[in-house]
């Protein structure tokens, strides 16, 4: 079905052939999910010819045993890939048009491409439409959001069950990655699970670190698994033992914050009024210059995708649309606090992928 | 030092500026290792001033405190990175000249610096330069890769010790991962640990699937670690139990391949002729239609690099350069087999990272 909706792109857009080349995309499309590292994996889709995956040699057997129906071609390591992929082109149409998708595709492969197709315009530029059909989830999709959300939920509960004092940041991490695959069988993270103690947590991205706990700090939590080829992402900051009166009160900041832009998630505001609304009541507050990233991105197969929630971006929130809410203050040398759901826009607002509750939570400190 | 090197390559090629984007590249340079995910980061080298970082500003905090020494500046998500990055290469040089990594680089964001810098000529490509300066390993370099390989010994050893009836591929690989964690530290593998039961293993790249190991079959690891930003990758086929004569007969012949491989690394051979040591014995012994790629990659701050050891690659091994060996025979539907260890060539030879023993391991079936 999906794929149909790309052949009507061919067809409107009076291109001869679409080359896709990013694997989440080709998943979308295929039902085939695979990291091919550096080796060459496209999807190679007509106006009017059926579509054919083409793979390294060694994924071709498993290509063929998907959920993809179609034709499935191979190359050796040692056979040139391009000139393979023109001769199957060529054997179908004549590919006057062809459009890639530019925001996956390295400028060296095109121009191999380029190469072997000399007489092809390339101009062509396939991502808008591809983010543009994944932008509103189905409900299937949705459903398994939401199925990624509980894993995450689950996540949460190991987490703050191993916290004690002197284990490490990836310690902790460690058994949340294992206790995952062990009891729920997923196996990918939808990034590293990142842990983050005290001051930490004030560089939003660091991984998890030799860090160890200790007693009254703050520790922020930012985790998500892979379901079904569908992602979920969400953050929790709690308190080992008593946190400083700042600390909670940057806390009680983020998650008004935060609350009130879950509230305020409806068919009809735009992204950038959204992000407006977490952040001025963070400015208010005092902290704005602390909250140093837009108030969510996306999700959906990727981890990250469209649309931003973010100043500037103007596109108007529809009902089915996915994406984080995730205010966050950090003073650096001090303390972090993030606070994240991932959710869908439904009729009249926004229903949340992951249901951990937000209240400060005191988590006894233990040796 | 690397990016002394850098630097005299911008005057050799007479280039202003080069916009490096990998980031195992910009790590290489740096010594500072981020994952920006869809967010830009770049290190931006000149022929006579400084090079700097640009990164998110959820990450600049980050960076300042990382080995890198040089100036890091960073962009908030709803600014314009494209024009921030132009700015600052301005204010330093009037870039008529701007190498960018083409093997990374999206074709989309070189559109965007076109766009951003419109009198410059972006023809030039930096990713050879920096792929020849990764080619030969200093010691320090193999120091990493060797600890890195004794992680992987360490890994097949779980992973043996966890194998019995009824537990899945899954388990086994969780047990891998959970223990390289809290026994060694081991944060990122390398690629996602593959454990593959019986015909499973003759699909060289299916990740561990939900199968349950089963008496009398060969089992297949396939593993490595992230050590201080150094890769692992090693393979070892066992047997649970009994297995088949053929399986005994295939296991010997890949065996032998790896082996005469090994013995046939040094200086002055070239990679394609390494390549036919192995595959001839492969293929005398009847199954050269089963091993259905190169003999090998490079590895280093990347777990596939260059060189690559297959046929057409005439480039002459020189001491210092490191890459797997890693014959393979699959029989679809039936088994397969693979044994592998990365190394350096030495004056004289070649030196493999990883230790565990190449003699057909017996597991007893246990319950």
């Amino acid at each position: 079905m999906n794929l149909d909706k790309l052949s009507q792109w061919l067809i409107t857009t009076n291109t001869d052939v679409a080359y896709i080349s990013d694997p989440i995309s080709i998943n979308y499309f295929t039902g085939y999910s695979m990291e091919p590292h550096e080796r060459i994996f496209a999807l190679i889709a007509f106006k009017d010819k059926p579509a054919f995956i083409f793979a390294p040699e060694l994924n071709v057997e498993e290509a063929k045993n998907s959920a993809w129906n179609g034709d499935v071609y191979g190359y050796l390591d040692h056979e040139n890939p391009w000139a393979k992929i023109a001769e199957l082109i060529k054997k179908r149409v004549d590919p006057k048009k062809i459009a890639v998708e530019k925001e996956h595709l390295s400028v060296v492969r095109l121009e191999y491409l380029q190469q072997a197709l000399s007489d092809s315009d390339f101009s062509g530029n396939v991502s808008p439409f591809i983010a543009k059909s994944r932008l509103i989830k189905t409900d299937e999709e949705v459903e398994q959001l939401k199925k990624a959300g509980q894993e995450a939920d689950f996540a949460f509960q190991i987490g703050f069950n191993a916290l004690r004092n002197g284990v490490t940041e990836r310690y902790v991490a460690g058994q949340i990655d294992y206790q995952l695959k062990l009891q729920k069988g997923v196996m990918h993270t939808s990034f590293e699970t990142i842990v983050q103690a005290g001051k930490n947590a004030a560089n939003p991205h660091l991984g998890p670190t030799m860090n160890t706990i200790q007693p009254n700090e703050l520790v922020l939590f930012d985790l998500g698994t892979m379901h079904e080829g569908y992602a979920s992402d969400s953050s929790r900051t709690v308190a080992y033992g008593e946190p400083t009166e700042k600390e909670k009160e940057i806390y009680e900041i983020d998650r008004q914050a935060q609350q009130a832009a879950i509230e305020a998630a409806k068919p009809g505001i735009t992204a950038s009024e959204l992000d407006a609304v977490a952040r001025d009541i963070i400015t208010k507050a005092g902290y704005g210059e602390y909250f140093i990233h837009r108030l969510g991105h996306g999700i959906g197969m990727n981890v990250h995708e469209y649309p931003q929630i973010m100043e500037g971006n103007d596109i108007v929130l529809e009902e089915g649309m996915c994406f984080s809410i995730e205010p966050g203050i950090y003073i650096p040398n001090v303390a972090g606090v993030r606070i994240e759901d991932c959710g869908v826009v439904t009729k009249n607002g926004f229903e949340t992928f992951t249901k951990t509750s937000k209240e400060l939570k005191y988590i006894p400190v233990k040796d």
